[in-house]
């Protein structure tokens, strides 16, 4: 059995061609947050409960639908929902690419941190657009082929790794393969909207963030970008081990 | 300067006990979230804007009230309310701790990952106590002991590195000293609780977490229980390097 969820929420069309592909695979069980949870980062509800719901989709297909994050939904479908454990939990598809900084803030990757963490292959899936009316089918076939392709890999999950996939939002003939990636780390362009309401009051809104030239192609971002499907192994392991090193021998 | 802020909220008294003790090292802005953000991750807002109150304290000290998460505090205020770049930016005291896998949900850590990605120093502060009347005066004059200590450390945010610091919650003379240490990555032990609602409705929550035994004296976990003060290196590449190689090798 596959575990299904996102973080656009469960009524999200990249959730739901995503299903379509992933259930010639086998099995699809889909447990996601009842609304959109856009860069909640990897948050856990510890303050309020969570509520799960059955939902009934268009053409019958069944999910739950529960009041959190997508972390949460892949805990309590572990925990609670599922008969057994499942053989992987894949998050998407993402309206919108995550890559570079943006992986920490990415509620998507979050639910494939949260299944390695359990002990489980996750695999979270973006694509690389913000229109609304993006071509999910073509990207869920993209999304099947590069699941079907890194199944059998046996680094997944037994180490604590996910994956984070990130597809081009092009036509299959002009996409150039598939590439593994390091995360950017480079700063992202972003500034603050400084805005007035009705009531003469100040407001900030976090505004577009400029896109960078020149990206190294063995980035997340700079695979992407020229055109190539990102995979890139992330962990949750934060330290960092050069900098402990260097501690560790400084006399204070 | 240096910027502090935290993530239970700018009446947090962990915050104001910090407050006073870095007074002694400097000019210190106060700008952290209006409410209550525990467990947001490294969470910001995009969807709703964010509004910034000024607010007076008990003493006159004046903070900077944010309608958003730790991370956006750290944003905003180097983007549009400080009048310089702080030369640190710390985040606490948290009440509880942030070691292990719970590092990942944490909006106190994110605010001082925020700060490396920007590029300047950054450092988490959380005590290792859940109970309200904490001794945070105590631990606050640990804590800027701690900051004197590392300040001049120059690996700090040179190389995208923030320091997450937890420390005992036990009278000075049993605080055994300061440890460097890596983030325990042993799963938590945790289950949902199951709860009928008055209307019958079934509703979860994430349940208190038991102790794992024996932990390592080396990570954050094991040395904070041990009675030290754990200070972990973190960054915010989560590329796993060696599945990187090994998924680059293997002929696809």
């Amino acid at each position: 059995m596959i575990l299904l969820t996102n973080d656009d929420g469960i009524y999200a069309p990249g959730l739901w061609a995503l299903y379509e592909e992933l259930s010639q695979l086998g099995e699809v069980a889909v447990v996601a947050p009842e609304s959109e949870q856009s860069a909640v980062g990897h948050a856990i509800s510890l303050a309020n409960p969570l509520r799960v719901k059955k939902v009934t989709l268009d053409g019958g297909v069944e999910g739950w639908a529960v009041s959190g994050t997508p972390a949460d939904c892949v805990k309590i479908a572990l925990a609670e929902l599922l008969p057994q454990a499942p053989e992987m939990v894949i998050s998407g598809i993402n309206l919108g690419p995550n890559v570079g900084i943006n992986v920490l803030y990415s509620g998507t990757v979050s639910a494939a941190t949260e299944a390695a963490i359990l002990g489980v292959r996750g695999m979270a899936v973006s694509l690389n657009s913000y229109k609304a009316a993006a071509d999910f089918a073509s990207a869920a076939r993209l999304a099947r082929e590069t699941v079907a392709r890194l199944r059998d890999w046996d680094g997944w999950a037994s180490n604590g790794v996910c994956l984070n996939v990130n597809l081009p939002a092009l036509p299959a003939d002009r996409i150039l393969g598939l590439k593994f990636t390091r995360q950017d780390i480079g700063p992202l362009v972003e500034h603050f909207e400084r805005r007035v309401d009705p009531r003469e009051h100040v407001y900030y809104w976090l505004a577009e963030i400029a896109e960078r030239r020149d990206p190294d192609p063995e980035t997340d971002y700079g695979a992407l970008a020229a055109g190539f499907i990102s995979v890139t192994p992330i962990h949750h392991d934060l330290t960092d081990y050069r900098s402990l090193e260097a501690l560790k021998t400084i006399k204070w």
